[in-house]
Parts: C-alpha cells; structure tokens; sequence
C-alpha cells in the first residue's frame, strides 16, 4: 500500500488531461444532433478502459434489448412488463453501455460498478462562465458539463484502478464496469440490458458515485434515492396564430388553459394536488426525522447561495425532508406563443410543458402517471385540446445502511477525507439503481463525490479538485479493505 | 369621371409589382435588427408619394416629440401628461413618419388619410405557406405580412389618388397624408408628433383603411374599435437553473408562480378576474345588441375555420360582443425554462408572459395598468420576485355613424361593392384614433378592405385582389362625392 499513492500524485497532470478531453465529447443523450458524439464518447471511454489495463472492453449497443429478454425467468419476463409502458411514446433512441471487467483476484469479492458517460444538456449556453465543453479550471474546481454528473466521478474509478493495476500489477478485488449513455432520459433500455446479461453482470456488490457528498471535504453515503416520472403536456387551440384584437374573446387561449392546467396541480401549501399523488407514501420515521435533523441545515444561507427571496415548499416538512424524502411535481420548462423582442398581439395556436415528478417508494411511476393523466382529463377545460406524453420513468430506492460493505466504504472514505461520515439521502433520481436492488438482489453503496452546490444539470457544473484526489485514494483504499475481508 | 377607372385596370399590374416591392421589405416595428428595414421602408413610400404626384414629401422623425411639445395649449400639456408613464420602461424606439399632402382643392374639404408601413413580427416562419416577404399570389388572394395590415390598404389610397391624379389632373378634395411606424408597437411617440404638427394636420375628416370587411365582397364601416394595454410579466426564482432533484421542494419554481398569477387572471367564467377591471363599462345597449345580432354569425362555422373544438369566453356575451365590445385579456408568449428536445429536469431560474388586454370606454390602459399591478403584487408568492413592465398602451374609440362624411362613404362602398354596407366595430385596435377623435375634434371615418379572415397578425397574412380593386375605385369614387358637398 502507499505506492498507488505517489503513482496518483505522479499521473496528475496527465489524468486531469485525458479527464478534460473526455468532457470535451458533447454527449447529451436526450438531443439527436448529438447522437455521433454519443458514439464517440463511448469509444473514447472503451479505449481509456484499455489503457488502464482492464480486460473484455466492449462498447455494446443497447437497442431492440427489449425483444431480446428471451432466456430469462418467467418472474423476470414479468418485471420486464412494466417497462413496456414506459417505453411507449418515447423516441427509440439507444446509446451503447460499455462494459469491461479484471477478474483475476481469485476468492475476493467481485464489485460491479455502474456510471454514466451522457451529460445532461448545457443550454443555456450564455449562464455559462466558460464554454460548457470547454474544461477551465477556476479557483481549484474544474468548471464543464459533466464534471460532476458523471464524466468525473467515473473517471476517479478509472484513476484508482490504473494507479493500482500499475502499482501492484492487480486489483485488490474483481471489478465489472457498466458505463451507459441512457441515464439522462431515463435509461430506458438498460433493465432489458441487464437482464439480458445477467450471467456476465454477476457480482457481490454494486457500487455507485452519481450523489453528492454532505457538503465540501464532508464525505457522505448515499442510503436512499427518489423516483422519476417525465412528461410533455401539449395544449392545441386554433390551427395558426390569431389577431388578439380581431378574436380575443372567441377562443379559449392555450397559454391560459395550459397555466390553469399547471396550477391545478399544486395546493395553495405546495403539496401535489393531482388526486391518489401521496397513496402509500410512508409518513418519515421519528429516527430519520432526527437523523435527518441532525445534519447541518441553515435554510436562510441556502436561500442567499440560491438567490432566491425565501425557501418554499410543502408545508410541514423541513427543507432537507422536502429535497429527500418528499416527492415533487416541477414543471421543467414552459413556452407558447411570441417569445421575441417588444411585443406581437397574438393568441397563440398552442402551448407546452415538460413537467418531471421525483417518487417516493410505493409510488410507481406508470400509477402515478395514470394519475396525471386522469387529473388533466378532468381540468382540461372545454375550448382546447390535451395531450399528455410520458416521456422517462425510474423507481425510487432506499436501501438500510448497516451492511458491511457500507460500513467498510465508510471506513475508506474516513480515511481519505480524514472526516467524519455522514449518511444522507438525495432527492435526484438514478432510474436504474430499483433495477439492480430487485433483479440483482445486490447490496448497493453509493458513494459520491460531488459537491451539493456543484450544479450537475445547470449552467457553470463544476468538479472540486481536492474531491477529485481524495476521492480517487478512497476508492482505492475501499478496494483494499474489501480485498482484505474476501 | 370613368377615366380613372381605365387607369387603374391599365396599370393593374404595375401597381401590383410596386405593391409586391413595398411588402419586400421587413418592416417589424418591434424588432431592433429591423430598424434599417424601417428606414428603407419610409424612404421607398415617400420616393412612392412623389411618384403619386403628392406634395411636400417628407420623412419626419418622431424622436423626442414628447421634449417638443412646448408650443401647445394648456388643455394639450395635460393631455401629454398621460403618456409619459405610457413610455416609461418601453424602449426609445422611434421610427418616422411619411408625409405628404395635394391642396390645391380650393373651398373642398381637407381629408387627412392615416395609415402605418410598420408590420407585425412574421414568426413561426415555419407556419408560411409562401415566405412572409417574399409576397405570392394564390387563388386571387396576395399572401405576404402586410398585404392587409396595413401596406396594402395604403397602397389602395395610393393607386386612387394616382388614377384621379394622372387622369384629370387634381384631386376632387384636398388630402394630407399621415404613415407612421409605430402602430404595432402602440404608437408611443405619435400623440406628441400629432400634437407637435397639428397646425400642419389641420383637416375636416379623418379617414382610415386599417379594419376589415364584414365577408367577403360585403363592404362595412367601422364604428368602434377596442384600445389596447400590453406589459411583460417577468419571474425570477433562483439565479441560475437548479437541478430538480437535488432542489426539488425547497424552492418555489418560477413557471409555477407564473402559472398561478396566470390563472388568477381569469375567473372559471372566462371573465377577466383583475380587481376593478369592469368598473365604468358600459353594458352593451338593447339597440346595439339588436344590431349586432342581426349580422350573420355561425358559431359553429367560426370554430370548424379556427380549427378549436368549441368557441369560449365570457359567459352571458354572443361570440361578436365578446369580439367586439367586451374588454379581454389574453397572453401572447410565454416562456421559461428548457424548450429543446427531450428532457431536462431542471428548476428553471426565471419564467415569463407578454400579456395584452383589449380596452373597452371608460377603461384608460393606465388605471388598468395600476390594478393589474395590484392584483400581480396581491398574488405574487413568497419565494419569487415578480416585475411588471407596461410595453403599450392605446385608448378604445367608438363613434356616432350618422355624420354626412359617414354617409358618403357608405354610398361610395355600395357603388363600388354593389353590395349594402354594414356597421360593424372592430376587436382590433388603433391606438392613435382616439388622439385624433380628442386632441383634433374630427369625425372619424373607418373603411377597411381586409378579409375576416386575412389573418393579420398570424402566419399566411393575405389581401383579396378583388377587394383591392373594388376597395380603390370606392376611394376615387368617395373623393368625388365628398369634393361635390364641398
């Protein structure tokens, strides 16, 4: 031990370049236009994989994965039922996984690791300090989309492992990796892929960096994630856009009935007003109540970083209960009608949102979205035409916190951070992680590296450095201590 | 007289082709990159005047006319005094206005002829059948913005006093001509300019071709217009976009509060819910509700043209009083967050709406500015900032029909039309009539030749070539009749 140590220090400059080439790929999943750099990223990773010296490295396409569920279990051809929904009305829109794996440390534990190499949008371009594909560093942070979510937090798994591989010549313990492209639209063909590869995808464990840590320098665990549900609300009034003067009073404008539809959906208190939203959420146990209590928490410092007047949210929850264990209704982006500069008398021909709920556990997103739409059918007023379309889905996850395999990452994150470890939920969402708990029957660790103000899907996202390199020593010093118990 | 009419079907298509150039060019008041286009426009029309044979011809900045009004009366001040709030917060955008004038008319009476060259915004281009300036012919209709708001009816003006001109030599009335490039944005510097030059626009009778027919080939006269209030509402949450997940239920989402201040602006009715809005309207007048509904009127057809599964709007009102004499309010943008491809699920850091509302008498927009900004203050929600800005603001007018100037008109459209006139009033507005109607004491005579259908401020805006000729000989016809009164 120790000489991964001086190895990381010695590859530093090296890393951050190949760290930055690999942010420069502009691999947004969700835009077409973008499909030739999706290739291109994975290819890039696949070719990283090699060089840090793991084997089998396969860039594999995820399409038609659905149809190809045929070897597996009757209980599986069911789970795999409930995606189908999901999978109608999306776009099929597929990018590879890339696999590789070292499997020679015999009688040790076999971990399998799971990242992302697509990146959320960047728009808007002008919030951006520096170009969003253009890594700058500034102030000991590494500014770029995906610096964070999750081109940064893969490539720490990366480093740790060359700096071992290189070092000792092997790993402590068995690693598989599964890096996809699907994790920003909700991965939507990846459970038929894991399904599909089970016998390659067999392992003791599955460990995961996608979250953020407490706050800078304070490490923390991950022990429950929220669910996700999207979709697009379309309303369609008059066929083309008409002279506000000349029918103003004629016809129900869109942006109106769109607003009326959004609105219906909140209560006065902030809660989800859409009928059977909250059926079976549990209400918060007293200990998490005190555990979560217990966490620093100073909701007017956090309304000045966020720049907003006050904090706001369903009543009688404290802001870190609203954030991890609520679920929410957020409309995600609006328009209809004239956009431009000074004015246009118009009533617009139609309007939209793209509206995404985070779940709770026992809120499935195919009843929630039945809910949805039942509640649009009824508030859809008369004048207008309604169309609702789901558009991604994920589980919701909560996992208990005194498995082994925690607490030894609790231990290594101890080590490297020299601090105290806290255990924390987060309010976003990594769809497949339900999948990998009920189809897998893994225990799951999350342990992430970013900072909760590292702004992963906003303009400016950016990495901390010193996260970066003491995060990469406790992955390593992880696979140590869970070689030493195999 | 005839001569005239030999003229005009010689020269048709020469007309046409100036017509076409005219409409080449796009002149969008509203949009600063079409300010160039502006200029070009007014120096082609007065370049056009001259060739006309009209006098005088000038291109006359309105910049600064609010400083210039000094020579005015002590009743003219007050009256000023109204629009400085008008033109706070709107840009300093100014665009000239085209005069000319022939008087050589002596003991006939003085017409002064008002129009504007400024067009509404082309966009969603994509909506065009033929591009918005590149005008085309289609099944007798000129498809182009502007061919019926408001260049093409000018150009009718134009191709009158030229036949009448070319042909005996002088016009039977004198006339002065009035063509701003402001009228789309609501004429924020022309009170001033009228003010300013009001010995120079001393006249008998106010005509203007700026509404439209009551169908096709059935001429009408306009008795009433509706005034206008425009303002953008702005919502700022926090300073970038946050990540939904990990903000999700701690701080208000802007497109919400801006979906709620909205819906509060319309009661379940269709009513408009602003505190104080119909304080001082006029309930419509058993005559007038006689007269309006006596003019053909098809729900059902008027919904099948739009394209909406049913008309709506307030309760208690036919569909032509709601369009003609009751006040609306009508959003006609809004926007917020991600529009793109796909999905992004994000709390976006601000939303925003471009509202207008259609005024009615007795309804001055600056009081209805002030509730408005009253009812926005009462329903803004604690963890968002809201800003309001007036963009533009026009009195209603509505007038007596029984002047001999209206009469006259009447009997020029019945020749020309040979069809009976109706009287109609319009949803549209015009925001300078009511300054004339006031500051110049004149009788307004309103005759337009657009289509219903002509889709002013829409894509696929288009003119009548029928009603183009029809319409210009009923104007050579109308300066006849009114020259022998005189």
């Amino acid at each position: 031990m120790g000489e991964w140590k001086q190895y990381l220090s010695e590859n530093q400059t090296k890393h951050l370049e190949q760290w930055k080439d690999f942010l420069r790929i502009p691999s947004v999943s969700t835009m077409s236009e973008h499909r030739g750099d999706m290739e291109r990223a994975a290819h890039f990773l696949a070719e990283h994989l090699r060089g840090v010296g793991l084997e089998h490295v396969r860039v594999m396409s995820t399409a038609q994965e659905l149809e190809n569920v045929r070897t597996s279990t009757a209980q599986q051809q069911e789970y795999m039922s409930g995606f189908e929904t999901s999978q109608q009305g999306r776009d099929s829109t597929s990018h590879p996984v890339v696999y590789a794996d070292w499997l020679h440390a015999q009688g040790r534990p076999t971990v399998l690791i799971y990242g992302h190499y697509d990146v959320q949008p960047a728009e808007p371009l002008e919030l951006w300090q520096s170009p969003p594909f253009e890594p700058e560093i500034r102030d000991g942070m590494l500014y770029g989309r995906g610096s964070s979510d999750n081109k940064g937090q893969i490539f720490m798994h990366l480093q740790a492992m060359e700096a071992l591989l290189k070092t000792a010549g092997e790993l402590p313990v068995n690693i598989k990796l599964v890096i996809e492209g699907e994790e920003e639209i909700g991965s939507p063909n990846l459970p038929a892929f894991l399904i599909s590869h089970q016998d390659m995808l067999q392992a003791d464990l599955l460990v995961i960096s996608d979250t953020a840590m407490l706050e800078a320098d304070q490490p923390a665990i991950c022990y429950g994630l929220r669910g996700l549900l999207s979709f697009q609300l379309d309303v369609d009034g008059p066929k083309q856009d008409l002279a506000s003067g000349f029918y103003g009073g004629a016809v129900h404008n869109p942006v109106h009935a769109l607003a009326q539809l959004v609105a219906s959906m909140h209560t006065p208190d902030g809660a989800v007003a859409i009928e059977g939203f909250y059926d079976g959420v549990n209400e918060i146990s007293e200990d998490e109540r005190q555990v979560i209590a217990s966490l620093p928490q100073d909701d007017a410092a956090l309304a000045s970083h966020l720049g907003v007047p006050q904090l706001y949210g369903e009543k009688g929850y404290t802001t870190l209960e609203r954030r991890w264990v609520r679920p929410t209704l957020e409309v995600n982006g609006i328009y209809g009608g004239y956009q431009g500069e000074g004015e246009k008398t118009i009533i617009p021909a139609d309007a939209h949102a793209k509206i995404s709920c985070r779940l709770v556990p026992n809120q499935h997103p195919d009843r929630i979205f039945s809910m949805i739409q039942a509640h649009i059918e009824r508030h859809t007023p008369p004048g207008v035409r309604v169309t609702v379309t789901q558009t991604g889905a994920g589980l919701p996850y909560v996992t208990p916190h005194d498995h082994p395999a925690v607490q030894l990452a609790a231990q290594a994150l101890e080590q490297a951070f020299e601090a105290q470890v806290s255990f924390i939920r987060a309010g976003g969402s990594i769809p497949i992680v339900e999948t990998f708990a009920t189809q897998f029957g893994l225990p799951i660790v999350l342990i992430g590296f970013a900072l909760p103000t590292a702004n992963a899907h906003g303009p400016n996202e950016h990495m901390s450095l010193s996260h970066m390199e003491k995060g990469t020593r406790a992955l390593c010093r992880y696979w140590e201590l869970l070689g030493q118990q195999g």
